[in-house]
């Protein structure tokens, strides 16, 4: 019987950076009990992301227009009673999307909060005529690869790069997945591909925002990738230059689907999908 | 022509050892028929383990809100009445999952009692507007690799290790194929990679608990995992530890789907879904 | 220009033989115009089995009571009616599977037969509520492989295993389709791969009842194959043992769906899934 | 800059074939502006093939009795108004089939006149009820491969067999769709497999009838294959040879669907599918 | 720790080209804030394309006839209102496809105002009653590989080639995704592939007209190409030549879904499709 006692002894050492790491997780998903800040929800570690998208039911249309008329208010009071704990946000996508009409981004620290939040929403007479077709759950870390100490001149290069564009009026959700053979590389071996992959999107940082979110084992995906942009030439050229890069050679999963609407209120969102005979 | 008598011989051999296996499993499958133990239901091996998950028809809402009150008593009734054949677990994933609005994890010693309670559930008025959208079925069964007498350290490991964090909020489950390569591995290759892949899970069942069922030709899984953590991020940080062993490889289904659901009584659940105007 | 003198004279060979064994298939396919004999149908080759599943159409529900009621004997009416002609069992799913609530067997001697069948079925009330939501056709054939001439030890070890466990109450559907490069190997090189997946499973003959059909052309898979136990624990091992034969590695369809009911009456198949308010 | 001098003379020289195998194809296509020949449809190249699976919708059985009575007469007065542009044929699916009740097989000389029976069908009281769940096209084209010219005598078994079996119950509809490989094979090496393909199936065309339809780029598949035969052993059989040449190895669809009939009037198909409470 | 120096400065070099390219595609994406020139929608570079299908619901026969005779105007008013804004075509697939009854394909030099132009049409009484069943956006760009510069012959044989055949009857909508070895291929190599896959397409000019959208990162393909033609078995010939070069190795999607409609007007398309009892 073949005896495990040298792995053990490499899982003690592990044990205690695992520990660390794990408390580090711990306290980036657990704010203190206090209130959340808001206003760091956007570029702080540890905050959950909930991406969902919508059909409305042709029910919904079979309401009066005076009952539709109401249905705005009524998301809107949701948003407004979760606003201390919940960042959320609504997107267009009728008219690009078979599967959906919208799509919502819900930031929390807390994914509890989030789901009390995505509950209310549906309680409403508008959410209760959307169908869920895609739901996407991940979080917020700090930076892996791309850091100060393992790739300080790529590291720079991000930090300085800003963007410069109008304001954007589009926004991008692509879920991204790896296969076995990319987790199984060696940490040096997935930086060295991620700074090939890093270099040719600098440029574009200037056209294009980006936030990535963690997903490996919470959903069905790696990461979720979030794009805003003013300019879509720029953001097709960005996402070809990925296409170019060897890291490309190891995706399951990009895009599928890739979801494309306009950045807009939530009352301009429902009041929109409201209109009808 | 070829004739197989060695094989046979070997079979003989086989036959032997074949059915003492197939009677172990058989004790396991069938308690006596006296009362079976439910207090060692989620420990004991041979015990059956359903995972349903459901999404709420739009009809239900049609009900009036006094009809949809009463549903929840309803329901509790029933886990009661199987309560000494069965244990029944509700799970709310509305805002997490596009596929469900809540799941069921069901324990017996008998899957036809199993049966019997869900097909009770079903005759609910909240049941009935349930749309079951997958349900994968399992088995416990006593450790397979990990065993005190092939793995002693690891095995000394995994008993040692103990979850020690806040009482966990949020559950997984997560179904797993393996591809043919890996079945016909040698059970020494398959020790070893299982060793690989247990080592860097230790650290984390301080953090999230496990259950393992067994599912080849039950369902079209091979295994279906369950956690239960306090700790999204350290569930994220185990879920990678496990896609950077070479196992990972051998994968042809690793969830698909991943559902993530928060802990909740049933009354819970079938309250928060009967909200709405 | 290749001429292809050669192969066709192998080709006029081939046909003497081919047009005895279509004779032959013909005999199987269509025996004498005579009752069928209903006692021989399920051991007999050349039977056609139809596996279909259905799921009860939430509208069922809107029956009253009293409607739903006669629903049962309706339908064992027909089942009356073709006795003569098919055998039709049924098989409750729900609780088990997500796809379905019941599963129907037909076997015939003439495709047509159970076809007749299965649209009077649909035309009773409780057979217009429920969805087909799968249907595989295949046929039965005698032994290719494991025959006394081909491979003695072996057929007399599958002759001589009989079942010996309770009466089985779980039944198991799980279609196979082997991929281009199984069909491409020689018979021998087959035969070979089937007495390695023969001999782990000979064991389990005593928990575990089988029956194959042969699917072909006749639908998207190869074969049917029909399990039934009283033990899931040992059905779970014969599976297990199947995968870890080299023959697993052909499987381009093995289950998907797997389906799993418990063995009813008609009757009580109906009467089950008539119950709720 | 690397020019194509050399490329784009060998282009002249296969504009000039490239152009008159466009010419003849349109020759094909294209028949002279008086009445097609009916007479020929279903023997002559350049005739369109349209497939399309049908399930009726469950609101088809809230009409009364009398109104779905005059369904078929419905139906049948379309078939009659196109009969000099469009030959239409009815099978009968529900039993064999999840996917579909019935399927339509329409021969025309002009694609449109095919979408016009096709729309005036819909219309009518049961095509209104009935959900297309497949639609393949294709056309007919001279053999390619096994001619008198590149292969005389494997062409001369073609030409000789004859069906010589009962008047067929049952038809088969199965979409082919090859890999690239196949499609970058030389001419050469694709007809060798033809050879190969056709060599073993000359037996069965004493069973089973053939035809091909050509579907590359005119939909999701590169053929579609129609059989019809009276003996669905000898087409499992057929089916089995053709698993078994090294050609099957480049296919990357082979069924899905595979859609079994039997082969029926119109009126019959309509009033089987009338027919419920 | 690896330092990547040498990277950024070629980054250095790369952002000032890169720059200058997404000033460019900006340049393209975003016309000066007059009026759009509409003359040149379908030959200017940075221009998008809209691809949308639908599926007319059932509960739109449950309108009156006199309702649906009103549903063509309302349908081309919107139209009419957009036409400084968006070029809109209407395509017929019923009978054609099951996915769908209708296709539209929309231009216009702002993507938000081919969503304005959706949103609209989907509020009608006939948009409120088809079902999005698939929905594509990509851009127009100027040709990237067979220029003037680098492939001068095959440049001008595609300047050269016209369309000489009748009026186009037929659409094809036919979505290309190529795989990560693709990508990685240097700008050399895919040159080559592309003059390999252009010189035997430019026969098929004269009876097929092309349109090629760029979709890489807007959506889950690289490319929609668009066809036109009066021959569909020219089509069908060119379609075949494109199979056979090697540059289809590289495909992991060529269709799915291959979409096929005959060319109309709006007005013909509601009126076609709101026929019926």
């Amino acid at each position: 019987m073949r005896k495990s006692t040298g792995l053990l002894l490499t899982f003690m050492a592990l044990l205690s950076v695992g520990s660390s790491q794990a408390q580090q997780a711990n306290m980036d998903a657990k704010p203190p009990m206090a209130m959340p800040d808001m206003t760091k929800i956007l570029t702080a570690p540890g905050v959950f992301g909930n991406f969902s998208t919508y059909k409305v039911r042709p029910d919904y249309y079979k309401l009066s227009m005076a009952e539709r008329k109401g249905a705005a208010a009524e998301v809107v009071a949701v948003v407004e009673k979760y606003k201390d704990k919940v960042k959320a946000e609504a997107y267009l996508t009728r008219g690009f999307e078979a599967q959906s009409d919208f799509f919502l981004r819900i930031h929390s620290y807390d994914m509890a909060a989030t789901q009390a939040f995505l509950v209310d929403f549906r309680a409403t007479r508008f959410g209760m005529n959307a169908e869920v077709t895609e739901n996407l759950v991940g979080m917020t870390k700090d930076l892996n690869y791309i850091t100060k100490d393992k790739s300080p001149n790529l590291n720079a290069g991000l930090t300085g790069a800003t963007y410069r564009d109008a304001t954007p009026r589009y926004a991008f959700v692509i879920p991204v997945k790896k296969n076995a053979d990319w987790w199984n590389l060696t940490d040096e071996q997935r930086l060295k591909e991620m700074e090939t992959h890093t270099l040719p999107t600098l440029a574009n940082l200037v056209n294009v925002k980006r936030k990535l979110y963690h997903s490996t084992g919470l959903d069905d995906t790696d990461f979720i990738t979030y794009f805003e942009t003013a300019d879509l030439g720029a953001f097709n050229n960005l996402m070809l230059a990925l296409a170019k890069v060897p890291e490309n050679k190891y995706h399951v999963r990009w895009g599928s689907p890739t979801v494309l609407g306009t950045i807009q209120s939530f009352d301009s969102v429902v009041n929109t999908l409201s209109m009808g005979r």
